[in-house]
């Protein structure tokens, strides 16, 4: 007996029902997706090693997986001990994300495309992570994109198109929290915060649900004790909000939990916001919460996560990256995302079975010329019909439980006496 | 300017018309797959690179892309040096093919899987080929397989799934030209070539359509005349046949062009083959063709290869390989299966327009609030269309026939005085 086989580490085989639920939920994705204008594109797994590792990925670069290049000999090796450097013997990298290899796409084929692109991507990312439960090495992202459109129009056919597949798929109760960066850095400098400190005290925010406000002032008090009172007073004052997400996205209500003479333009539009998102559908919350930092250093203005109550992290998230198309194209273009993380909203949600399709099982006798059993197989599927031969078996028991467990709705026995598909007999499975 | 931006050597982007080209394309297999009672599975993209190596990929392993582990120092690298493996950096290999996975997926799962298992795979594989057109390092394969079938059930099976796929393609004029190895090796035996030069001989044979029969003959004399002579005798009076693609499937066919006193099973499965699959859709034709090699080793009886006269290789090819499973589970089971080359039928089809969505373009004026362009889009979207925005620009003319050109059919201005959907004038797009 051979030892137990295994996929790698962190990375899962789909069998046939689980991969037919990911295929449903991938479908109501992309179909919400394209009817809200966007249009899917795809690029490699792979990127150029060096373009991963410009410094757009944050800590993910760190967990991104490097192909050997071909042909290495000992003289590439003393090198790379050399220069402490094994990235020096890869080429390529397997993408950790999907807005790399987009602003990378962009760069590519800016000509071929309308000057406002809306992109889908739904496609695998990989990361070295520590595997553990919900995390995985190879996962699902479904990204949509908005480059060259600089104004709010952008926010809300993101916002509105993720909402909509949210509630395509079932997903009820699901909150969308938006916030802007520069809400933020007007917070942190309302509180006095100096602007090299800013990362830092970001850093500490975006651990509130952990370690609550006072845990939040313990951490940044030595660097400035009076900045930290007053941060820590706005956020105290912010608790019961976030309890319940944040605020709802009225106008009203956000002038309402941001302190007095906050000076920023990012006010005014959120509630330019707010208003255009109004006529939303129902099933999907939209709260502020000025405490919303997302992780991804290179976003520049609004920022979303997607909370559910059947999942302790967010479900997806996004926001506006004006700066980094141009890092590639050499000129800046404004852009915005939001990614669905597919992973979590798959085991949320509850496929509906296909009605559409009628599927039956020939139960088949040996003694059936092969010619006439696919005769009758052929003229079943000319049909419509999904078909799927079992050979009869002892234990017809086992057969047929195995047959209902995969879906399958009916059965009829061929016999070798069988002339045709009409003169079978199809009974329920279980 | 930056400098120009391109996606890896050999890869491809796929921009939204090739997208949807290729994913139109890919639900017409897998829904013809399915409806044949295959269901679809999903392995990671990577394996293990011992197993990836383990002598089954034959040459492709040579092209595999390698994975390098993480945290890697010095002393690894100075092993490599020593042992001259820079494989041993790595632990993970890119699939370059879908059989060696599933074989690992089925020793993984066998115990959730039914006795007889029809798979599904549509997924990328990876070869680090020298670039060429039509050879891409990345690219897509869609394999059908049976495992846990020895009777000719799998072969019937396969074929005609496969043969229903390229039609439900619209790829009309594919011939399936079929052979079995053990036909192969009778050829052989008869021709009196000793066993040990077996797998020369079929590697001269495979390139019988590019040195003909006399360059085989010329190839083999060396290692003895007298075979290569008789073997020659019967590759020249096949060559009338070949040049069809083989003889037509029938039993008189099949014996008529084969030596007399051959001996070998494989002709009367061969016809019985051939009685079976009498039913098959027009359109698809099956020949024989008993020099058809096929390059894996691992085949162990039947062999097919689907040929198409707007391509100059083959554009799918399959067989049976009853003893690869054994290697990864420890016990021997039966396996067959059909590979559709998806990049070279993606090129040969016309894919028909959709017609079943209506899709329209709003033209807006900036001076439209958003909230009610917002409102008329998802108007729209409810009643099944779908949408997309399009700033009024000075050249109205560019931004109409880009909306043309991506597959819109009508567009609609919408002004300040716009109230809602229903007070669109809808126009055709050219």
């Amino acid at each position: 007996m051979a030892s137990p086989i295994t996929p790698p580490r962190g990375m899962r085989d789909f069998l046939p029902a689980e991969k037919a639920r990911r295929e449903h939920a991938l479908g109501v994705i992309r179909r919400s997706f394209a009817a809200h204008g966007f249009d899917e594109i795809e690029t490699p797994v792979a990127e150029d090693v060096a373009r991963l590792h410009s410094g757009l990925g944050g800590d993910n670069e760190k967990l991104a997986f490097s192909v050997l290049k071909r042909g290495l000999g000992g003289d590439d090796l003393r090198a790379a001990i050399e220069s402490g450097d094994t990235l020096a013997l890869c080429d390529l990298g397997l993408r950790f994300d999907l807005t790399v290899p987009l602003a990378r796409f962009y760069a590519t084929h800016r000509a071929e495309l309308p000057p406002v692109f809306r992109s889908i991507q739904i496609a695998p990312v990989w990361r070295a992570e520590r595997p553990q439960k919900g995390r995985y090495r190879q996962f699902v992202q479904c990204d949509i994109d908005i480059i060259g459109e600089g104004s709010q129009l952008a926010e809300v056919e993101l916002i509105t198109a993720t909402a909509a597949a949210l509630e395509a798929l079932g997903l009820a109760g699901c909150t969308i929290r938006i916030n802007d960066r520069r809400i933020l850095n007007g917070l942190l400098e309302y509180c006095g915060f100096a602007e090299s400190r800013w990362p830092q005290v970001l850093i500490s925010i975006d651990k509130l649900d952990k370690i609550g406000a006072e845990g939040v002032v313990a951490e940044l008090s030595e660097g400035g004790a009076d900045s930290a009172a007053v941060l820590g007073g706005i956020l105290a004052g912010l608790e019961p909000h976030l309890a319940e997400g944040g605020v709802e996205l009225t106008v009203e209500a956000i002038s309402g939990i941001l302190p007095e003479g906050m000076d920023t333009d990012a006010i005014a539009d959120l509630e330019s916001l707010a208003h255009a998102l109004d006529t939303l559908p129902e099933g999907v919350a939209l709260r502020f919460d000025p405490t919303l930092v997302r992780g991804m250093g290179y976003y520049t203005g609004t920022i979303f996560e997607i909370a559910h109550p059947g999942s302790g992290s967010s479900v997806g998230g996004g926001g506006r990256y004006d700066g980094m198309i141009g890092r590639f194209l050499g000129t800046d273009v404004p852009a915005c995302g939001f990614s669905i993380g597919f992973e979590r909203v798959v085991d949320l949600i509850e496929v509906p079975e296909d009605a559409a399709t009628d599927t039956v099982v020939l139960v088949h006798d040996p003694s059936v010329p092969l010619d006439r059993l696919m005769a009758i197989k052929s003229e079943l599927i000319a049909t419509g019909r999904r078909v799927r031969l079992d050979r009869r078996a002892k234990n017809l028991k086992a057969v047929l439980d195995r047959a209902a467990a995969a879906g399958y709705r009916s059965f009829a026995f061929v016999g070798p006496e069988t002339a045709d598909a009409a003169a079978l007999e199809f009974k329920p499975l279980a």
